[in-house]
């Protein structure tokens, strides 16, 4: 089958991927699922990965197979699987967990200590298959279409997780900033509207995606390349801040904003990265704020994403590209050429 | 009457405050209390604010009496008091809160709209008298001395407050890494102790603290001075880390070792400061970690902590000085020579 | 000034208040509001306590004039009110807290060990002035009229009260039932749907009360004159029932509906009475379920609903009677007959 | 291999299980766990379930081996277990769960959808081996001997379940109520104990229970039988009442406490079953307390009882008895003859 590897780290995303012709992955245990992928969605971390910046972090195996955003129709199942049979169409969560170890036993399943990551520390699914297990693939409704709504197995849940996470604490009549209304960012305003009564302000350099938002229903947007955000904030909210941010971006000058427009006791959400959190100790006392990393969701939160497409309360702006454009993907997103996200169809 | 206070900002220790003679304060609201100053605590903020580091967060009117952590006798009530009355031994939350604004209303008093705070932004307890108001004062049963407990009403409930933040979400068999057991982490590991089943790793540079640690019945202690935290901690936990860690000590070196030794959901507490939080945002996105910022305790966490120390399960180290020496106590504190809390007894 | 006042309990609507002629109160603390009534909704709760009902669980001291739901326009303030000033449109929380107490200082102020409810303890808003206290009024943006929006002091707060303790632990995907939609499950249903997306499911025996529902955006509604509830609940959970039931009757025929109904672990909010929760606690056990009484909302929900009523995500079915119609708007409620909410605007 | 089995329902203990020679089960899939016992603990539920009460809610095949808080060393294991293996010492929740269905996914796994319990609607352990799954089992540290601890599988984590639910809503200083000092009672205080700071008030009709609690460190002990109660919690409490109420006696006389005992906000948790609740909806409003059903704790909650027992924090008091005397504690029990927790060692 074909499909598209990372030979070697390289910043040149022109050469990204190689297509290559590979065997088929064999299923060899009882849960194992092997899925036709009919979407993949490409992402920012796919850049990061391209560029060896997850090599620290994780074990990497090259030639590896990108693509963690995938969705498709199952093609095989192992004999003990019970949740899906040959030809349901499905969404497949990225990680592969034990089910076994203590994180998933408390449904904090992305802390799973025997975890695989489809495109990230085993093959992912810009392929013609893509092989996972039952614990990673949710079935979908016929209403829904795999395609269209692959890139919420990673872009959407974790803008989804963020959202949940920040909504907790968000009452009516509180204020949400969220930076950057790109492919997470246009899905996390969604999510935060349709969870709780929170007015949500949304920041971007670019007039396309700070359309998007007002769009998608957002009341307040600010052009950060123009205005001062935290003078914005500090209007807006009777100068007590922002109870929660969403950071979708991650860089030096967005964290930064964090002590000028979040209110005391409240979040930064850092779930963008390439930069650093860098302030004064005094300064996170003194507001009694916190720098919040945020990662990939989990299956569960998948599913509820799921339920708010079928609601009709998040939409997905996507592109489609064949498997052999997929490096021409990477450099229009390096070149924040994309909006909403880019899906890989393979053959 | 007589009242150490500071006339200009000075990194001098020797020299911080003068012994001044001034007029007794008068009550002029009808919620006013007046308090006949029995003991008050010196804190490791007293040298950051003679130091002027305070002066970018809060406005401050110099001269000020200085001193935040104050109990003692009620001399005067205004009169509409029902709370107290003449005679009455009470500690003082450092701050005076308005009740009014939504801050208030929700339990959240550190964030109150139109605070003073004692020795901070209007004068404090390194007086013989010292005004407060009605919402500030807790009564103190007779078997507690005033005296005694003083440091409980600043460094005690930051430490209580910390501490109660993160047992939240210890489990027993998790694990919490206090570092720095001088004035307020010799109270948070025994707070951590009395409200949770987690296991305690306790990291101080000086043997001193470590055996006070110890003695206090923390079972794990590292010297960092000469042992690898993070091995150590890594070996403790089979590599998962400490679901939270309260750093009392806010230097860059204390806080670099938080993505080493937090377990991933985990937060590390930053109360202690000095120095700077600075880490790339990837990492705070894959351990899905915390640096949350921890501010003073709340009046009723003021009331949660008094009853620790009735029931006996929060005891305080303390030495007692005349308001005379409060210089010296100023300099003995920045070379790290008190152990636990300095306390001074205004004539 | 004339006041709607209840001399002695009676099961007779139609003679449950007199109109009297009394003086106008006087503030008589520094804390203390007067307020010229411009609204004051009518409640079931009224009618409970014209029949007796409350008179073994508060004091009360008749005659006393009635009306917990009031809203107008600031007469005269106490010496120390900074919060509002002569002529401010307000609308009053019915409870005037000490905000000295614990709960108070926890911000559970409807657990205020000192307090006095308009109304109910002391003298309430049917009548041409109430007096209450600085705590208990909200200035009103110039958007919203006072009148429109008096039953939110009450009826508003209980219902979004109990919205919002449900909405914590709905996700999206989740179900909630809400049995009866009158004067305050018609303003639940639309805070469960603005802070959260659950799907929700309105029960009611009057066809009137479904189409309010349908109206307000309700996907589900159930006539349970006709249908099994249980039954249909089950179809649209996949038998696994809801996760959170609010419960706006009270009735013995609807509370026995939980079991039945809500799903493990889920709760059924008992918020109108009248009835009785009686099951065996082995059902209970089993189905980890909880029967939670929900009281009326604080003072800052009651801030947060007037966010709602400003974004436009809740209104109000109101109807206006003058003071003297009082005894027919209570005998129509006693009878079903009031859509809404009916409100009561003296001269 | 022989078995204590129950062929029909009845009320006469002395006749409750017949000791049956039957075939050892096999292992049938990959993750099958077969253990050969080493105890099992005889809880109330099993006389429940010998008097059919618990038909209506589960199905159960007769004739069936009960037994549900088993320990023992693995015999063998399915072909993809990876967590134990043979040899190993274990404790058993005793759910099988699937890992798969949604409630497991959230870490709520008592919802499981595709469960099997021992005991209760499979064979249990009252038998020389008891087949199970790898998501059951605990391996236990050398230090633990598996029959002393096997009681723990339900009653452990029953009692320390609730004990969690109750600690999180308690602050130093606040008040438990604890009813009924049996098998799951005398685990509970200790739970409570050992995770809050909050006072305990041990509540039992028997001088030998309250002799128990008072040895385990509870500060106060009430004898129901010639004590009232309520009066004993108001004095102890300012008249506020208790914050946390654990039930674990379950009859009408115990669960009518609640209201005069439980503070405003608080929860009555109803643990032990056989009688009813039975309050005016009122009176659960007016205090906006709960009446609270207890289930079995979770697998993650056997895995942290375990480190309290491996802490000290938690003892257990049992009596052992064979196989062949399982009717014998069966009626012992029914009348109240057990202190403690009765463990029957299979041969």
């Amino acid at each position: 089958m074909q499909a598209a590897r990372l030979h070697e780290y390289t910043d040149e995303m022109d050469e990204a991927l190689e297509i290559d012709e590979i065997e088929r992955p064999e299923i060899d245990r009882s849960d194992g699922v092997l899925v036709d992928v009919s979407g993949a969605g490409w992402c920012q971390t796919d850049n990061h990965i391209v560029e060896g910046m997850w090599e620290e972090y994780v074990e990497q195996d090259l030639p590896m197979t990108l693509g963690h955003e995938n969705a498709g129709t199952v093609a095989e199942v192992g004999d003990e699987v019970q949740l899906v049979e040959e030809g349901d169409p499905v969404i497949c969560h990225p990680v592969q967990t034990c089910g076994i170890c203590r994180p998933c036993r408390l449904g904090e399943e992305m802390y799973c200590e025997n975890q695989e990551f489809n495109g990230l520390t085993t093959d992912g699914g810009f392929a013609e298959y893509v092989l996972t297990n039952e614990r990673a693939v949710i079935p979908l409704p016929d209403s829904i279409d795999p395609t269209e709504i692959a890139p919420h197995a990673d872009a959407g849940i974790t803008a989804y997780h963020a959202a949940k996470k920040a909504t907790a604490d968000l009452n009516p009549g509180d204020t949400c900033v969220v930076i950057g209304i790109g492919g997470l960012g246009h899905i996390g305003v969604q999510c935060v509207d349709a969870m709780s009564a929170a007015d949500i302000v949304a920041v971007d350099l670019k007039a396309e995606a700070l359309e998007l938002a007002a769009d998608l229903g957002v009341g307040h947007t600010v052009d950060s390349s123009e205005e001062d955000v935290a003078s914005v904030v500090g209007d807006l909210t009777d100068d007590a801040g922002a109870q929660q941010v969403l950071d979708f971006v991650g860089r030096d000058e967005t964290t930064e904003l964090g002590p000028e427009i979040v209110a005391q006791g409240g979040d930064h959400h850092v779930i963008g990265y390439g930069g650093h959190v860098h302030e004064p100790c005094q300064t996170l006392v003194f507001g009694e704020m916190s720098y919040q990393g945020d990662l990939v969701g989990q299956y569960t939160e998948l599913q509820e994403l799921v339920a708010l497409v079928e609601r009709g309360d998040v939409e997905l702006h996507t592109e489609r590209h064949d498997l052999g454009e997929i490096n021409t993907v990477a450099e229009r997103l390096e070149h924040g050429e994309i909006e909403g996200r880019a899906v890989v169809t393979p053959p």
